[in-house]
Formats: structure tokens, C-alpha cells, sequence
């Protein structure tokens, strides 16, 4: 298989965009889609700041990584999750984040960045990006499978107390720090998981509110961008492999069993038989709601501020994260 | 494993319900689940003229037989498509039908009838049933798959000119023969099949008009209904089975290969993992809609009267029905 721009031996061979590339134009090519969905989403301007949510895996520090060779002011955020799972998970994917950031710095005066008049000098002081780290069982007292076992939220399993308290400080972390825009790694396959699972129980909700960018339409929201929802898996993973960036290559430790993983293999599978079809199913979701599929007030919630925190939530008094430390404070009374 | 009712050896278990019966039990409880969605969907009362399209097919052949037990003033329309498919699978398949009338109408006086309020005897000139029976090939000069063989429509398969041609004359002899209601033997297999390919697309038009009852709310349009649309394929067949139904059991040898076969698979596979998953996925889109997901006017089409055959159609001057035989006399003259 040959680079369709070169001619030479190609990395990665795209089916469903009838593309191969090797390394040299793989490399282009990525941060050059990212660049198109940043714009044609109205994702973020070159002078707005941006936090990426980081986790260690090669989606967030792939996209953290395009996104500063394109030339934006991005900031990582690194949320320690305390979760071992017998391969100190956690603090191995905390570690990959700091390499990456060393690694970057150190490459910094070499990166070519290229803006929309083609490749310039840009101000380096806003190249040099900081992580901002938040340890959870060092700020709260608990660590997410601690929290998970005393709560009766996920049944069992602490991936929705996980997300809760993410979404929380990630928005905390984007508001206290002035950020304009929080950008997660969410890769095609996971918008399509998602998607899939929503469009099983047609959660009106869910629905509406999964969107390539979601405006900071209430008081203290952050708004919420994923520059790589049109990227494939294998794609961001190859982009990391091809940069040689280091990432942690296990899934969390409790993601197995998960829905979301077992439709992710549904998924695989009709891709396989019928390449595109996850970025058919993705883009002509996003077309029909364009075109007013969706009742909007379908999933009008009213939301008021926290009384804690302040950050907005559809419950009266405290949200749902506050709740969450609030019982664990009642029960050592 | 036991009948829940009765003690006695079940020769169904439907885990999604939770729920296995005997023969007898199960004979009683199809009907009874039948009227119930009958109710629930409004698709018509025990007044109303249905007009039933049977196949030859477990589906049709069941859900006419249960009419007719229930009570209802239900006739049949066979459609002859002309295919053979080294089956003879057009014979076959009116033979069917019209076997399964000669039995019925042999057992008309032993047929127990249930009403609201419970048996009871019934005016048995409403019981004995007619079969309009529609050759496509004399009626209109050409089989199915010769029609399909010289139209651009279906890319080489008759599924889409099958579809539109079944479509056409099922509302022609619901409306001349003055039918109240016209309604087809779609099972929940057949519904989530393609509800699920109508929601990989997010096709607004489809998505809007899938319903267990479409109201006529066009001139010239019969109301339609699927009263077996919740009930699983297998109970489906397993009710034809055991009430000694005979119908075809070949699939129409056009359907090998269908993208609603591919999807039907898959779903077979998320039902074995997780039973019940049909069902859960078909009500929620039903729930959702009713609590106004979508925005009605998504799949807003104005329509008009075909010039020929008096249809209603988006196109103007003549209907795809009409346009379809229109270009064979083009040809031949």
C-alpha cells in the first residue's frame, strides 16, 4: 500500500476515507482534520485558552499534543482517580502525562507550528503549557473506588461516580483558572458508543446534548469541545505510535464489561463489514439534528446554582457531586 | 420448565417476560396480548373492517387467524409477486393462504369467541372471511422481478419496487373495498430491524412514520396498523406452530444479503446477551415520541393526488406506482 500524496510505504490505510498515508503525511493530515472540525464546529479561536483533560492514553495526549503544534494555548488537566486495579493505574497514567509534557518542552524550539496563513513564527510563551494536576483522595479524603463502595450510584461499579466527579472538576479547574473552553479526547469510536447506546434507549436528554461542541449556555458550564469526535480509535493510536508518543496502554481497570465496550464490539463489527459505517452513523445524526429532527425542549432542564460549590445543577441545595462528599462528612459524624 | 398458569410442561419460555407456558396457556395468551395492543394503539374496534395482508408467512397467517378468534371483521389480500426463485415461492405462498382459509372456515363453528366480556356467540356471517387475491402479473403485464429487471430503483435487487408496488395495491383494496383499517403481520423483529437502520441513518421522515397505527390523515391513505408489533419473532412462529398454522417456511429468495437480515443478526446477538433488548429499545423510541422527542414538522411532506390512480404522492403529476408502469408502455411503443 502506497501514500496517496508520496508514493511511499504507507502507515495506515483508511478505509473509509479511501486514504493511505505514510508516516510523514499521516502526521500532516491529522492535525489538519482536527483543524477543519475545530473550525467547522466552532470549537475554539487561536485566541481563546483551552484545558485538555488528560487522562495518559494516547486520545488525550494525542489531541493535547495537535492542538499545540497547531498552534493553540492549551493547558493539560491530569485528575488523579486513585484507581490501582493491580497495575497502579493511575499513577502509571499520571506518569505518562508528565513524560509527555517533559518530552514536548524539550522539543519545543523544533516544533514548526502552522497557522492558517501557513507556517510562522509563533510566540513561544504560550506554547509552553502547564498541567494542572488535581488528586482526589488528596483534596476530598477518598479515592474514586472508595467513594464508589459507600454510594449506591452505578451499581456496584464506580464508573459513573468516576464521571460525576470528573465533570465536576473539570469544570471547576476550566472556571477557577479562566479557561475559555475545555477540550476532551473523545475519539469516533466513543461518540458512536455513546451514541449507540443512547439512540437503544432514546434518551431525549442524552440526545441533545451530545454535540462535537456544547456552548457554556448556563452560568458556570465551561464550554465543551472534542477537536478529534471524527477521528477513529486506530487513528488517534496510530497518530501517538507515529509521533512516538508514550501512553498507557491499559483501559481502566474497570472499564471491562462495561456497555459501552460491548457495543463498541458491535460496532467493530458492522465497520468491518461495511467500512464508514460508524462515521456515517456519527455524521448523519449530527445532520439530522442540524435540520431539526429534535424537538428541543425534549430535554430542557431548569438549572440553579449549587449552594456549595456554585456550580449549576438540576437538583435543589447541593449537586449531585457535593451530595456525594456531603454523606461521607454525615457518616464519620 | 413449567407453564407459570398451570403447572403443566411449557413449550415456550419468553425470558424477556419472565414467562413460560403450555400450549394451551400460550394459544390464549397471544390473542389476549394482541387485544391489548389493539387497545393501546387505538388501531381499531370491533366494528371496523380490517383488511389483513397475508404473505403465506408465520406473521400474517398468525395475526389473521388471532383477528378472527378475537372477533374482529377481518378479510385477507394476497399480493401474487411472481417470484419463483427456484422455490416456486409465489405459488407456494398463495397456496398457503388459501389452505389456512379452507381450514378455518372448516373449523368456523368451533371457534370460541372472546369479547370484552369474555365468550360469548358472535354473528358468524362477520366470521367467515374473504381472500382478495391481486396477481401483479395479470393484473399489470409484468412480474416483480421483471419490473425491477428495468428500473434503475434498488440497485439490481425487486425489494424496492416489491415494497412500493405491495404498498400501492394494499391501499387500493383497503380503500375500493371500503376497509376501515389495512393491517400487516411486522412483528417486533421486524420493527426493531428497522428501527434500528432508521436510527443508524437518523432518517426523520422514517423515524416519524414508524408507529404501531399510522392514522389515514391523507386523502386517499388507509390507516395501518401492526397489531403483532410487540410480539417477538419466535412467539410469532411459535403460535403458528402450535396452533397447526402451515405456512411457507422459506424467506423470499430476494431478502439473502438485506441489510435488515445483517441488522437482524446483530440484534440477535444483543438479545441473546441481554434479553429483552428488542422489546426495551422498540418502547422507548415509542415513549420518547410520545413525549415529544422529535419536532413533528421534521417529517412534514405536502402531498398531493396522483393524476392516473388518484393516490396520494410528493411527486407531482404521477405517483412512483404509476411512473413505474408508465415507462414499460413508453418502452414498448
Amino acid at each position: 500500500m502506497k501514500c496517496r500524496k508520496c508514493g511511499h510505504e504507507a502507515v495506515i490505510n483508511m478505509r473509509q476515507h479511501k486514504l493511505a498515508l505514510c508516516s510523514e503525511h499521516f502526521l500532516e493530515w491529522v492535525p489538519e482534520q482536527t483543524q477543519r472540525f475545530i473550525e467547522k464546529y466552532r470549537m475554539f479561536t487561536p485566541d481563546e485558552r483551552i484545558l485538555v483533560a488528560v487522562s495518559g492514553g494516547k486520545d488525550s495526549l494525542s489531541l493535547w499534543d495537535v492542538l499545540l503544534r497547531l498552534g493553540y494555548k492549551a493547558d493539560g488537566l491530569y485528575i488523579g482517580l486513585g484507581i490501582d486495579g493491580g497495575v497502579d493505574y493511575s499513577n502509571q497514567s499520571h506518569e505518562m502525562c508528565v513524560k509527555f509534557l517533559e518530552n514536548f518542552r524539550s522539543q519545543i524550539s523544533s516544533v514548526n507550528v502552522t497557522a492558517d496563513d501557513g507556517p510562522q513564527t509563533v510566540n513561544t510563551q504560550y506554547l509552553i503549557p502547564k498541567l494542572h494536576v488535581v488528586d482526589i483522595a488528596k483534596l476530598y479524603g477518598e479515592t474514586i473506588p472508595d467513594v464508589a463502595a459507600r454510594t449506591t450510584r452505578g451499581r456496584g461499579k464506580p464508573c459513573s461516580v468516576c464521571g460525576l466527579v470528573k465533570r465536576h472538576v473539570m469544570n471547576r479547574v476550566a472556571r477557577d483558572g479562566g479557561y475559555d473552553v475545555l477540550a476532551t479526547g473523545h475519539n469516533l469510536d466513543d461518540e458512536v458508543a455513546v451514541l449507540f447506546g443512547n439512540a437503544l434507549t432514546w434518551n431525549a436528554g442524552y440526545l441533545l446534548r451530545q454535540a462535537p461542541m456544547l456552548p457554556a449556555d448556563k452560568p458556570g458550564l465551561a464550554r465543551k469541545v472534542k477537536p478529534f469526535c471524527r477521528l477513529y480509535e486506530r487513528e488517534s493510536a496510530a497518530y501517538a505510535l507515529v509521533r512516538g508518543i508514550d501512553y498507557i496502554y491499559d483501559e481502566c481497570p474497570f472499564a471491562e464489561g462495561s456497555t459501552s465496550i460491548a457495543h463498541k464490539e458491535i460496532l467493530n463489527q458492522m465497520e468491518k463489514d461495511s467500512p464508514g459505517t460508524k462515521l456515517q452513523f456519527y455524521l448523519s445524526f449530527l445532520r439530522a439534528r442540524e435540520q431539526g429532527l429534535f424537538a428541543e425542549q425534549a430535554a430542557h432542564v431548569e438549572l440553579n446554582a449549587c449552594e456549595k460549590c456554585g456550580q449549576p445543577t438540576s437538583a435543589p441545595g447541593l449537586c449531585a457531586f457535593c451530595r456525594l462528599w456531603e454523606r461521607r462528612i454525615t457518616k464519620d459524624e
